[in-house]
């Protein structure tokens, strides 16, 4: 069984505080995967949190404006690569068999914003037994230079090319939230649930929880949002927190 | 005019001394290369040098022998990216927009040890102006974990993809030399210099200099092998040092 977890930005930083590790949050959520019996069948994507989120907004950057200009690159680009580095620590000091890859040095988006993943090194890096650590970043694009790549774009291409048996969206609320606040547990289209989706409190160049569901509606596997909470019950087989299922794979 | 400029290792880096970078040399390229009417269209390519070398040594890496340990994989691809990260610092500080690519996050090997690297976003890095900074690194390898990668490779893989209409590989040496020491102006088969091409003296995972003319002979562009006091003539358009015709061309 084939495992996507994304760990959002704001769980394993703190958001508010530029570039800060929240190692606490980092160290349980590793260990809940450690003490799972995934073992080394998964791939890992985390958000930028405090790490990329700033920088992107300071130089303009979103998922379709972007920039040409080299420092807003690096700062961008080299946050993320920092938190990466973090996340990948954190993982093989708990013995867990992680390599970083940089998503920046292998996609494309083409003029119209469609984004081009390879990912035979992903499958290739899990076939011989590691864990890839992929993380949101920026990406070449035709015409305007570099744009944001998100974690949760970064699901959706991972989830089919790796055949996916479950995608888990860990992040800071226990589930997509309705109106009163109450976990929707089920979702199955967008027009259902658009009323309810805000945007996340913190800068997020990546389109808070409305753009995960609309993107996560378009897998095939179910995918399952839910808290840090409740990471071991999701990395059990549970479904805590919101299970969405799209009509791609019916 | 496009051109693919390998930087070698032992060029940039105390090749005897661990993960030391050679600042005058490295700083010499580097004005060379703003001083030239190269512009922005360029991709450079580094090697290892005394940050990749000793360590797959110690691993027993190399371009087919591959490891599934990933603390060798940390260590090698960990060195390469800090060797990246200066050579892209060296070059911004002089306002050349480096970007770095890092292989092992694009690239595999199939179980033949064949190399796909995907170039779609080195061409479009190009195409908006930054300066893709590639290096040699570890590759995803189907049943052998992670092999080296060398600079060499990456040369003969990004020629073709860029379209380059010059190659150069600026090396210690200030050419292909014969059995006397004296360069040789042109090589256009490797059994017409098989004889006079011996191993690089330091460690070399990647082939040394018969690994370099054999790969460079593949090419349909011309390859010039000099040494870094030629790179300013280099980049003027001119063919110092040894320079490698294939027929793949023709």
């Amino acid at each position: 069984m084939t495992v996507v977890l994304k760990l959002g930005g704001s769980v394993i930083t703190e958001k508010d505080e530029p570039e800060t590790v929240d190692r606490a949050a980092l160290s349980a959520a590793v260990t809940a995967i450690v003490e799972s019996a995934v073992g080394d069948d998964i791939v890992i994507v985390h958000g930028g949190g405090s790490f990329g989120h700033h920088h992107a907004a300071e130089y303009g950057v979103s998922t379709t404006a972007g920039t040409h200009n080299v420092a807003g690159v690096q700062a961008i680009h080299g946050a993320m690569c920092r938190l990466n580095a973090a996340v990948v620590d954190a993982l093989t000091d708990q013995g867990v068999p992680a390599v970083p890859v940089h998503p920046f040095s292998a996609a494309t988006r083409d003029a119209d914003g469609a984004l081009s993943l390879p990912t035979d090194q992903i499958t290739t890096l899990l076939d011989e037994g590691f864990v890839p650590v992929l993380h949101g970043d920026l990406v070449a694009h035709a015409g305007e230079g570099a744009t944001v790549l998100s974690g949760d774009e970064l699901v959706v291409e991972l989830a089919p090319a790796v055949n996916a048996d479950r995608v888990g969206v860990c992040s800071t609320v226990p589930g997509v939230l309705d109106e009163d606040g109450a976990v929707v547990d089920s979702i199955e289209s967008f027009d259902a649930v658009a009323a309810v989706l805000g945007e996340s409190d913190a800068t997020d160049v990546s389109g808070g929880m409305a753009g995960k569901v609309r993107a996560l509606l378009a897998l095939s596997a179910p995918a399952v949002v839910f808290g840090p909470d409740a990471l071991p019950a999701f990395l059990a087989g549970e479904s805590p927190g919101t299970t969405i299922t799209g009509d791609r794979g019916d």
